[in-house]
């Protein structure tokens, strides 16, 4: 249980199979996002349709609504959102930092009040494996303190230590059998923290591996540095997990710098908005070009969206905000994704991920910052209606 | 074609299968609204799930967009929404008197600025069955002049006639075959008048009748007793269809006066709100009772949510906003009313109507006032991020 079996390497990608309580999962693999315990818009039944069979959940947000006593009482997570796959679930570390108000740290824990309520709560290393203990997720996550990149590299350094500590107090608290308990390698932007956190980690009994604190406003550039500098000192025995990282072009990337998991509220998230992936790259299905289009967003996929409907359609549907659109687009991202990192594995095992690498990022034109900024603006007014993820 | 057979009778109540081009209808039936060519948050495989053949959409939405040309383009209204069920389309005269702006009418057509833009267009009898023709729907209707109830007999008058006389010139316009084309019995509140809009429909050769300007703010008693008085003049060989009524205690008391046909944008809408239907009445999903309640919300419902997901899920997916929240209540509430109006037909079918509809009139508790107004303010709220039905 809970192993990773490398079954091929193509220089630093691997296609592996990693063994859960709720099955096994082909790697690498990307999680959807179901942080309130909904991948948004979709039942269980659509996120296996796509392909999907392990979810990410935010302990976080769960232990605020509808709160751990009330999951555990109805039999766990798994049962409460009727999902028989895999579930990863994060400690909380990131949404303290990014999400909550007036959060209070020291070495003991977490402080702070709720970002729905305002209401006081304390995490601490040990209440964040027992709230994940509860819900009784595959894969959970130590707490970590995370930070930004712009604070001092005194800070960044404490800050890497308490995760440490922390780590370590998570791994004794840790007793749920069966369960898989992952650290996450801190220390900003950093080379030499990375460093050590990574060495200083990796000589605990973890079970896997997380990079954590990527993909939070650097350039891409140093996230895959980082990434590769990272992957090189973990165990090549196990998992390796890159959290918040999951655009398509960067998930080729990384997996070329080893790394075996991934989540990311992107495609779930872009979807909403109307950008629609595709092996050329995004497009917004609201634009004027779709109104006609009598073919679906993209021939080559076989998604339940793209077999039934036009993009016309789909156009019309994100125009008149039909609440159908969601979810149709989010079949098709999550679709693509799935189908994506297959193509990926299958080039592993056939020994020509290299040509594929190289094949994709040449065909696929990536979002420029113009277009990132305006799906910025789009998701910021989503959001009035739609809850946080 | 567009023939309904009556299988059985019970008083008043009718049983039967009414043809159309895309199937074969059982009745008494209800149609779900897809106003703009969606029935909001459902595919059509959500839809056929349920037990619905038969949707209503609007011709005055899908007029402003994606614009009549665009659908006929794509090969029809079935063929855009990918619906190989039956459709029924309403012509845009109730439309074009609640949502449109600055409707100007005389004898010739309708004047008015759309809702979406204020952009200026014309519907007249004659655009109002081309457009029909185009989108290729089953059953049509006769453009018709609605007004408010609290208008003068004068007034009230010279709308029937002009909505008879635009009824002449519907059935004259109309050619295309298989295409049902049905009249609308108008009048407001005025029992002579009522009577006086069927004697003349009836003389013409319609497909079939409807019944309009009802459930429009008037006591529901007045809505049975128009009803009643109206049906008892219908031909007993054509299809009567009570527009825009389909509480489930509506269509149970009004399938006793002889109603085959309903459509009803109730109960998805009250479903987005969280108001989901049990045989005990509507309950609100939000309300703390079920937050921990492992069960269904009703344990003899057999539909998809029910099968699969507790009353407290449902419950947090509402607290939480979920999008998945609201299609698995328009499911659930589908679903009811698909069972009941199936119950309802297998009770004439088995000669026990008047029993069933006694027993369920005395244990389904009606929606006091109190609660409508409060889901009315709840359904404001939640227009503000959904479109219009």
């Amino acid at each position: 249980m809970n192993e990773i079996r490398i079954l091929k390497t193509c220089g630093k990608a691997r296609a592996g199979e990693l063994s859960t309580q709720h099955g096994v999962i082909k790697t690498p693999v990307l999680c959807p996002v179901g942080t309130q315990g909904s991948v948004k818009t979709l039942t269980p039944r659509d996120v296996r349709d796509v392909g999907m069979n392990m979810i990410l959940a935010n302990t976080y947000h769960l232990y605020l609504r509808p709160g751990i006593p009330t999951i555990e009482k109805l039999g766990g997570l798994h049962k409460f959102m009727n999902w028989d796959g895999a579930i990863l679930t994060d400690s909380g570390g990131y949404q303290l930092y990014s999400l909550s108000k007036l959060r209070q740290i020291n070495d003991e824990g977490v402080m702070f009040q709720s970002h729905i309520d305002g209401s006081r709560h304390e995490f601490t290393p040990e209440l964040a494996i027992k709230y994940q203990e509860s819900l009784g997720s595959d894969i959970i996550m130590v707490l970590d303190e995370c930070i930004d990149h712009n604070e001092s590299r005194e800070r960044v350094h404490a800050a890497m230590v308490r995760t440490h500590q922390w780590a370590e107090r998570c791994l004794k608290a840790h007793h749920r059998p069966g369960q898989a308990l992952y650290a996450i390698v801190q220390g900003g932007l950093f080379p030499d923290l990375r460093n050590q956190s990574a060495e200083y980690l990796t000589k605990l009994e973890f079970d896997g591996f997380a990079l954590g604190g990527l993909s939070i406003g650097e350039p891409k550039q140093v996230t895959f540095d980082i990434t590769e500098q990272i992957t090189a000192l973990l165990p090549l025995d196990k998992p390796r997990y890159l959290m918040g990282v999951g655009a398509p072009e960067d998930v080729v990337e990384c997996v070329a710098r080893g790394i075996d998991i991934f989540d990311c509220a992107m495609p779930t998230r872009v979807a909403r908005n109307g950008a629609l992936y595709t092996r050329a790259g995004r497009v917004d299905i609201e634009n004027a070009i779709y109104s006609q289009q009598a073919g679906p967003i993209d021939n080559t996929c076989h998604c339940y969206t793209c077999s039934n409907f036009s993009a016309a359609y789909l156009h019309h549907l994100f125009r008149s905000k039909e609440l159908l659109a969601y979810r149709l687009a989010t079949i098709h991202n999550l679709a693509f994704m799935s189908n994506l990192v297959q193509d990926v594995r299958n080039s592993i095992l056939g020994g020509t991920f290299d040509t594929f690498r190289n094949q994709f990022l040449s065909t696929y034109k990536t979002t420029d910052e113009q277009t990132r900024i305006s799906q910025k603006q789009k998701w910021f007014e989503a959001r009035q209606r739609e809850s946080t993820d």
